[in-house]
């Protein structure tokens, strides 16, 4: 698909190299998926929505069809200092993992885990904590911005130290690959520096414990909300994966376009219809210029009824799943127990290597 | 024994109360020691001294006599910032372990165990960290210290986080005491903050999941090391409980003195003399006044005799355990190993009763 929007700025630095690295890495991924690990994963704060699915989820998919090893993690240690979503975590954990499952991830191919099921990875979190600064910790942007816009005094010490936590994410597995969109690239820098001082301190060169992984840019689509804004589920301007043709409907119905009656593709002057049609083209795998072109006069109102109807066929199959496997609670809980076992097992491994190395077997 | 120096100023709020509720405690313990479980633990640095023995050690094989449930830590994890420690971490470990055992810890009684064997204990570190935030954690005496001593950039993430990590080894446990010298009480004051913070967001009030655990202070006595400062291995001043009769002879004939040729016991007027003084009285389990009287003219060389008789007759049998142990590292592998089995189970139990509470068993 052509069907994204190029965002890169010359302030990214570094971008257009991860964005060469990454096109190199595609091209190897086709010739030797076996050769990949990838480390995904969410937040379980509630259904996922379109932006999801067609910003990660759908790539996740892609790769884990192609051959990718796929580990896909619920990051449920990473929700608790929201009090709403942590009182319904549960809820949370099996709505997440009832989307991935009906968006084609394969558990018998990939791997779904909980951080709070896997000791092993999170005691990681300790020697790692050692090869990191305080004030690295404080430099992250990510927290930088956690902490520029509440008080100090609310920042927790799991968001101030989350970056190396997401280290051992990628490391616990030894993931060669990370899909991040480019503002989490410097997270992934994290990840790589404690691989780096890691394997300095305690492995020889020549048998490093862990490989530095590499992120795989995806271009993710720029989709907006319904109201023009952010997507977002706190917004009431997303629609979710789960939602009923009809809620589909309503939610397109009642998006925000503009004056101007004759459909055109154009992102950057004329942001919320363009972003109509930018969903309509991926539900379609079509060119964006096309569908506005073949909608032409015929105004925003034919415009939503080919987005609506874009959306519901598309994910129609998807819905279909997805509804089925809410009614088998159990199959949920053993999907979850199996990848978790799963990722338990490769955790135990590396803590043992780590161990190892840091002469810690006794 | 009265052969204590009382440490406390009017500037230590809190401390007469803490003393209060230890003498109390003290009985509780007397009265129905079963009914308690204390954690202590050392980070495993090298040989422990006179000054651990009688600080903390006695104290501990003590409690254990009594019949208290010891958990003994062994922190290998809060060294690893100290690069001349952590690279030869398994003999300090080792050498932590013999020095237990030869005082009298009875790993058939008290659990002997390592940060780096029980995940579960470590991952209590994530849910602890979401419930204090980057001030507190920067407001910790000890991160103020290390923050005040070196530079920020010097600071890791680890020592950072310590004072939480050090309340994931007070709870996961579900200890009731920690016996403390009065310096400690900060950090204490963490654990029981997190317990408290935990119960109320996840627990009933009627079932709550962690214990507040209590302090038990302990006088530790003043010992000055032998070049009058303050006792410590990497000044050379200290002597070491697995040392040699022969060593100990050593360091006590080059131990500071004074220009008064009349021993007495009187600590701040003639701290070196004292601390000789006392040292003897506490291997004697003797009145230091006592023995500085029967000293009186004779001076410091025959303070000197003293000192180095009392010294290596208390800890002959010690020594000769400790070499005797020493032949057999398999064996000290072996407490380790069973302690950290031990350990083990009593962090999954706590693990899943976390998990449980936290609505996060899928």
């Amino acid at each position: 698909m052509s069907t994204t929007l190029d965002t890169t700025t010359s302030d990214d630095l570094g971008v257009p190299a991860a964005r060469r690295r990454s096109a190199e890495l595609e091209r190897s991924i086709r010739e030797q998926p076996g050769g990949f690990r990838a480390l995904t994963g969410d937040r379980p704060t509630g259904r996922l929505h379109l932006g999801h699915y067609f910003g990660t989820l759908h790539n996740r998919v892609r790769l884990q069809n192609l051959g990718v090893d796929m580990m896909v993690l619920v990051a449920d240690y990473q929700v608790l200092t929201d009090r709403d979503v942590a009182d319904r975590l549960a809820e949370h954990v099996e709505d997440l993992v009832l989307d991935y499952l009906a968006a084609g991830i394969d558990p018998d191919r990939a791997t779904i885990f909980t951080h709070s099921a896997i000791p092993a990875l999170n005691q990681l979190l300790l020697p790692f904590l050692s090869l990191v600064s305080v004030s690295e910790l404080g430099r992250n942007p990510t927290v930088k911005d956690e902490i520029a816009h509440s008080s100090q005094s609310a920042v927790s010490g799991l968001m101030f130290t989350y970056p190396v936590h997401q280290a051992a994410d990628i490391l616990f597995c030894k993931a060669s690959l990370v899909p991040v969109g480019q503002d989490q690239l410097p997270h992934l820098e994290v990840a790589r520096t404690v691989a780096r001082r890691f394997n300095n301190r305690y492995s020889t060169p020549s048998n490093p414990v862990f490989p530095e992984p590499e992120a795989l840019l995806s271009a993710a689509p720029l989709l907006l909300g319904t109201d023009g804004g952010k997507m977002s589920k706190s917004r009431g301007n997303a629609i979710a994966l789960a939602a009923t043709a009809d809620e589909t409907a309503r939610m397109i119905r009642g998006a925000k376009t503009d004056a101007d009656r004759h459909i055109t593709y154009d992102p950057v002057a004329r942001p919320e219809v363009s972003s109509l049609v930018l969903l309509a083209a991926l539900c379609l795998d079509r060119d964006p210029h096309e569908v506005a072109e073949e909608i032409g006069g015929r105004g925003a109102a034919a415009l939503k009824a080919v987005v609506t109807d874009a959306i519901n066929d598309y994910f129609a199959p998807i819905r279909a799943r997805r509804a089925e496997l809410a009614r088998d609670r159990a199959h949920i809980r053993g999907v979850l127990r199996e990848g978790n076992e799963r990722a338990t097992a490769i955790a135990d491994a590396t803590l043992r290597e780590v161990r190892a190395a840091m002469n810690s077997l006794y």
